[in-house]
């Protein structure tokens, strides 16, 4: 018999620029909000999952150094890493543990100190975020420039215009801005994104995320230990999608489209009894990975939330904000909640937990109808891709 | 009702430094011994992990560089980090994949290619596997010096000699000396091991595991998938025990033992239902984590096959030679057959799945009685521990 898996707590960090903590505070942030939230002790967790990239710390033993910290000595451990993915890889990884029956009680921290590092060496190290050794090295695609591919793809398919991208900017600060964790709490207009420097024509710095630093964590339980326990009711992980496609873009055959979106949905949508044609009927709210405004666009249609080509028109009618069809990216996303790239998966498990449990804050909390929500979390260019789908029910 | 899970088919490179391939053809090699080994095709592959730890690989997504290379495109992925435990994590990982009902059938990989970067660069990273800041950088303990604490006081407690130490080394290097897989296959004499040059006091070269290069693959699948297809007779994974300890030597209350490792293996035991009493009386063949020779006694004293005190006796009674009360690391262990960090746990499933079916080199067979193995295999100094109990039945 299939044994559920519980959100039974939940925290985050504030985003940002964090150089006012180290890398244990800032996992201290969120865990303990987690732990408060749950109301089990440290001492009840079995093992922790650090999700993590971390190739610009010091620390290299990054799953270690936060046992010692949290006071987690002596807890199974791993680190999980699939680019900007590892978060959802993490929770994975924990949903599995649980649902195998090896554990009760797993902890899912993700975390990302990224400006410990100077910004160049960190556009460097994300710039390889794809083929290193023939894309970065050989030819000189840097990440942003891997993602206007898509762009210049899908302007030329569909007629999009820069406008229509920046329109996913405007959106997702005008929530960032409602978000007191979020890295950027500033509403931005269309002028201000077309005004923006070009990073890698036609994405802008205003189409783009930031190098946030941050952690996120959830706490995760069998359904026997929450009805023993008497832990208050859960968000349950109903199912858990995934996919990879090609390291090198150019062995790609179009893109239009994330292949690993498109197949990680499938899954989800199959294992959770989701039909993909009536899917913004079922899910109340959404999270999906838009590391750049394209990001989103692409999401919209490889998720089925809106028919090809019609993503621009989707945001243009406003159908992802509170109130239309489907809201998406209530937390400010990635654009302006920030991408701290381990921790990104998991702020998204949070976001949406506190989405269906109606504990936002009221000016970005969404309707729920059905009680369904879903997370997509992609890792370098479509190269991971992970959709979750969770149900308080 | 608990799902079996069962390694199908298992594969590994020749291990040593192996500047003659990249790092998909070093994949590769026991990619593809472990597919032809199974009898299964890549398209039946759900799921991918790869253990690698990787900080001096220049490829940031070394897990979807393998994808594209080993034809595992569309596969779900990620990367285990656990230090050199990596790869029993990732085994973990796969194990409670399909135990949880989630895959019927995934690889396991790991790799490591250490001879790309510079010895003393390394050197470097390794003195990391501990606290990076406050004992690497600030006083100075390298790797080998956090294990040469440990035989000190091992040496002080029960008198042990330099020799004792050695005589770990020359049963490795006999065993390497016979499995041609191996990094190092010469034997060494206790004369050879004490007038190498001391790397830690009391450690020397040839009381160290070397700077290997390698991968090793194993496939595992639910039973249900096995008798539906008619897949031959697998090696079961019974259970799996982990543990972590401080991240920093200086608060550990001894150096008498690894914790972790008497954690993971009391875990392992219990979910296994051994008995740690009887444990050499049933389990028939062991791979333990000999990164240094001290580390082997170690291993032998934490897991309950020796007594206390007693794993340097055992040695000088060769009881953990073939014949002897449990042979160990009859591969040669890291010490001979090579450390490459993230193939490391998985190339002791490898090992052991071959001693339990008589397929290892006649010269090193072990004698099978109740069809039980263990490996242990530990991260960092301690930091992580894992023990795994496979069985034929």
């Amino acid at each position: 018999m299939d044994r559920k898996v519980g959100i039974i707590g939940v925290g985050s960090s504030r985003f940002g620029i964090r150089n006012d903590v180290n890398f244990s505070e800032l996992a201290f942030e969120s865990f303990k909000q987690a732990l408060d939230d749950s109301g089990i002790e440290a001492k009840d967790i079995e093992y922790y999952v650090v999700s993590n990239v971390g190739i610009w710390s010091s620390e290299e033993l990054p799953a270690i150094t936060l046992g010692e910290s949290l006071n987690l000595v002596g807890k199974g451990s791993l680190r999980v890493e699939a680019a900007c993915a590892s978060g959802s890889a993490g929770v994975k990884t924990a949903y599995e543990m649980v649902k195998s029956g090896n554990a009760d009680v797993v902890l899912v921290l993700g975390i990302e100190k990224m400006n410990e590092s100077q910004t160049p060496n960190v556009v460097e190290l994300i710039g390889r975020a794809g083929n290193y050794f023939w894309e970065f090295e050989n030819f000189g695609l840097t990440f942003p420039g891997y993602y206007a591919l898509y762009a210049t793809a899908y302007m030329n398919e569909y007629q999009a215009k820069e406008e229509d991208l920046c329109k996913v900017a405007v959106k997702n600060h005008y929530y960032g801005a409602r978000n007191p964790n979020a890295h950027f709490q500033k509403e931005v207009t269309i002028e201000d994104c077309m005004n923006s420097k070009y990073v890698a024509w036609p994405l802008k710095l205003l189409d783009s995320s930031p190098i946030t630093d941050g952690s996120a964590s959830i706490i995760v339980a069998s359904e026997d230990y929450i009805r023993k326990n008497g832990i208050k009711e859960p968000v349950w992980i109903k199912s858990i999608g995934y996919s990879t496609d090609t390291s090198n873009l150019s062995k790609r055959s179009n893109f239009l489209s994330l292949r690993s979106t498109v197949e990680a949905a499938e899954i989800a949508y199959k294992k959770a009894n989701l039909n993909k044609d009536e899917i913004t009927k079922k899910i109340d709210v959404a999270e999906v990975h838009d590391c750049f405004t394209i990001a989103e666009i692409l999401a919209y249609e490889d998720l089925g939330l809106f028919p090809r080509g019609e993503g621009i028109k989707a945001l243009k009618d406003k159908q992802t904000y509170i109130g239309g069809k489907i809201p998406v990216n209530l937390s400010g996303g990635l654009k302006a909640k920030g991408h701290p790239i381990g921790a990104t998966g998991v702020s998204m498990m949070v976001e949406l937990t506190k989405q269906l449990k109606y504990k936002a804050e009221k000016q970005r909390q969404a309707d729920i109808k059905n009680g369904i929500a879903l997370a997509h979390n992609v890792g370098g260019t479509g190269h991971y891709a992970y959709v979750t789908i969770l149900s308080l029910n």
